[in-house]
């Protein structure tokens, strides 16, 4: 794992998403070698290309590798896992043929505890994780629009950031992707929460209302700030000290959001997975685990547990 | 107020809801003089009566003294208050004309805090409150189908039951209402609260359910215990000692119960009020005075809230 990350790697990405066909796109735009392992929707995608838009270009990858198992791409410098965690526990299957000796794998996921599974798989020592602060959709197989580039964070799994992962953050920077390498992907992910826990959940738990609904009720508002407080409270039992200024901000932030639909809506409206485990059940379970109570964000993940099991059939989790 | 209550009492009934159908009907069908403030149906009700249906019988009231104002009624023994708490501004300007020196005015209302208004118009010294088990419902103007005539529990506002609360329950007995003088009246109402908030908060809050979804479900199950809990806990600070086997049994008259649509979640899907301040706000508001968390029926409020805030125009509470 010492060896040095190379300048244009061979980088295979598992699920062709938005996330996975909008960084994988771009990857190769910039003359990387980017296999696309694609469960749905390969056939158009091999047809006719990968389409990106964005607030300042557009763009088409004509020619893309997309396979139909990993077995067809082989070893790779980077893997970067795109699926829902949902689907990881397809991951055990997926892997193994992509890694070789030096082989680095980024999850891309949400949540807390999306790198574990991984590191199940491939060892802890190759996993990196990533946190993707951007506004990408797929409207069709190899289709995707940004309207929000954001950044990346990215972080070694339980380690500080090291020299290969500055070297992967330059691969994304040189592709056009904001990325900043990060020392504390844990804390980051907590950060994260505090957020996507309140936002999405509510979203969804209040009965399908968007982010200026949620800031105009007075109840939901304060039920935030304590969803808030209790992720907090939470992440300082980790030792990650997050100040209540940064609960402000994310108030500020979503005022200047409008009628947002958070993603977690979006994806419960359309019948798709939703990180259920990953956003609100790790979390109450870790707060339990150091013995901070959190009651209010173990209620929103059973109203929201309950919400997915009423979906209709085929539709659930 | 220390007169001897009469044997066949004048009775005022505000409200001809299922309630004040029901009772009403069964306190004139004993001999008493039974009047009716009907606010809306009241033609209906002269016109035809008021026909009830019970498991063991069908009785049809064919004159009915049915008011349009509390002027036409004048003083009375005993005043009934059976519309829903949500409609308390009106006392003021209904009760008082009905108040003769010795006249009880006795609240069929649900929660917390439903005798106080009636006190603040009347004196507390003459109100008395019930909390009526029973599964009564109005299907059109002065037409009440009584699945489960249970039973009346009967109690003075802020005192024990005296000789007079004892005689207003005979009244009801004679009446073929089952009815208990109790001596506690505020404990029932916590009792009954250890019931309703779960059940009827989450059969809305957890997106329009019968009881038998919450049971089978095992997050709601589980937030029905805290939510109980909850109760528990703040009752007991104010001296309502209410045992944990309490809980269980509600658990175990719930099963029996099945595919049961709480009132509450009837009321919300058709447009009804709900007396959200009287079982959610209240006990909320009363449970902080005395510096008992409630985490999760402070956010089931919140969302119950919500909820009807989201009902259309006009049928808000």
């Amino acid at each position: 794992m010492s060896a040095t990350f190379p300048a244009k790697p061979r980088i295979a990405i598992v699920g062709a998403g938005a996330l996975g066909c909008y960084y994988g796109a771009r990857l190769a735009k910039a003359g990387n070698e980017v296999h696309f392992l694609v469960r749905s929707g390969r056939a158009a995608i091999v047809a006719r290309g990968i389409r990106v838009k964005t607030p300042a270009e557009r763009f088409h990858l004509k020619k893309v590798l997309a396979h139909a198992t990993a077995e067809d791409i082989g070893p790779c410098d980077l893997v970067i896992v795109s699926v829902k965690a949902t689907a990881n526990a397809a991951l055990a299957r997926i892997l193994p043929p992509l890694i070789g000796p030096n082989t680095l794998v980024l999850t891309l996921q949400n949540g807390l505890g999306v790198e574990e599974p991984v590191a199940e798989v491939v060892g802890g020592e190759r996993v990196l994780g990533a946190i993707c602060f951007v506004g990408v959709t797929r409207t069709a197989p190899g289709v995707v629009t940004c309207a929000f580039p954001g950044l990346v964070m990215l972080g070694e799994f339980g380690r500080p950031a090291q020299s290969r992962t500055r070297d992967v953050a330059a691969r994304f920077e040189a592709a056009g992707v904001k990325c900043e390498a990060q020392d504390n992907l844990e804390e980051l992910r907590w950060k994260k929460l505090v957020w996507n826990v309140p936002f999405n959940g509510l979203a969804i738990a209040a009965g399908g209302v968007t982010t200026d609904v949620i800031m105009a009720d007075e109840g939901l508002r304060t039920l935030v700030r304590r969803l808030m407080e209790e992720i907090l409270e939470a992440a300082a039992k980790f030792g990650h000290a997050i100040p209540r200024s940064f609960m402000d901000l994310q108030f500020e932030r979503t005022t200047k959001l409008g009628r947002y639909q958070p993603s977690s809506l979006i994806d419960f409206r359309e019948g798709r997975a939703i990180e259920l485990e990953e956003i609100w059940g790790e979390p109450v379970r870790r707060a339990k685990s150091v013995g901070v109570p959190v009651p209010r964000l173990e209620m929103l993940y059973w109203l929201i547990k309950r919400a997915l099991a009423a979906r209709p059939a085929g539709k659930k989790r």
